[in-house]
């Protein structure tokens, strides 16, 4: 049985996923961080980067539930390292450090050939050929677990238009934007059915299906 | 004691409250009255226009607590009626046939004078000078009920940005229109704190206070 290929992603109320003028420095965009606000202090999330201590509340079971049975990952490459054009002859490690939060391969997208490169029990494998050929690597990788489209919103909007994801779990935040850069612009006439909805503070998580 | 200034609105989950191509013979534009599925089958809305039957479900309550206690409503033009420039001698009577289901003094922003219309128990006032003289006016007539900002996206924006709205309630469709008018555009550094979120079939009720 073949996993589901699902994504969750903080966005704002106005829905931006990204503030403005993104930058190697200010990789979420500027005012972003606030989406994240509600996850930061969670033990849940501390757990999983590699941190003690932190609140439990009613995000912590959509955590946990997001991170559980996951195979294999994808990104673009902004979420990666950023950057643009060939890799270089000593290529940067990206901005997951030396223990990356994973723990599954992850694809990476980019036009630009690369080794593999592990990390802990972290793998990023670099893919030239397309979203649908990262999506193939992912599976073959994932078995009967899911794959989770990690980010950032180009990467997951490319994913929608193309009908190849199954669920969307938003983190929906209190925070107004008003620029930056929309999760859900340009996706074609993809339709969606509420799964769920779970309240808690700070955030609601919204959870939907694609339907075909 | 003086009421809240509230505003309950659906919205598509890309954030349009109204679809493209807006005009008198589809005035919520192309697609969008498929943003209020979820509640045209309710029997509280049903009651509140009039008609008998319908589902009860996890909305009820929310359709329930938007009508009570409110004491007077604002809408823009557009939507009371439509159309442009001076009423004429023989104006119609808008949208809302001869039984509204307001059943309190509306005030109509509009640029052009017209005489007070009453329809058996809502009395629609035409208001010249600016939103923040609906809004008082609304006020002295709702006594310490509260006055909702009943739309249109611009008219909800404008009380917004000029922060004059306490409450906003957000029905969350899972529906994708695409383009249309986005609600919460250009309203500026607007804060919201989320007051609660309610899961029902087919949408999910999200309320926000907005912080001064």
């Amino acid at each position: 049985m073949m996993g589901k290929v699902r994504c969750n992603i903080s966005i704002s109320l106005d829905g931006y996923a990204a503030g403005p003028n993104q930058s190697l420095a200010d990789p979420l965009g500027e005012g972003a961080e606030r989406l994240h606000d509600w996850v930061v202090g969670l033990e849940a999330w501390r757990r999983e980067h590699g941190m003690e201590g932190g609140e439990v509340n009613a995000s912590t079971a959509v955590i946990e539930e997001s991170i559980a049975n996951v195979g294999a990952g994808i990104m673009g490459r902004n979420m990666f390292g950023g950057g643009r054009g060939p890799w270089g002859d000593e290529p940067w490690k990206g901005w997951w450090g030396e223990d990356p939060p994973f723990h599954t391969p992850i694809f990476v997208l980019t036009h630009h050939p690369r080794e593999p490169l592990t990390l802990s029990d972290t793998t990023f494998v670099f893919v030239t050929d397309g979203i649908e050929s990262a999506l193939e690597r992912a599976r073959a990788a994932a078995g009967d677990k899911d794959v989770t489209i990690n980010g950032g919103a180009a990467t997951i909007r490319q994913y929608l238009a193309a009908g190849l994801l199954d669920e969307l779990e938003l983190h929906v935040t209190p925070v107004i934007l008003g620029s930056g850069e929309r999760l859900l612009d340009d996706i074609g006439a993809v339709k969606f059915e509420q799964i769920r909805a779970i309240e808690a503070p700070g955030v609601t998580h919204l959870k939907y299906r694609v339907v075909r």
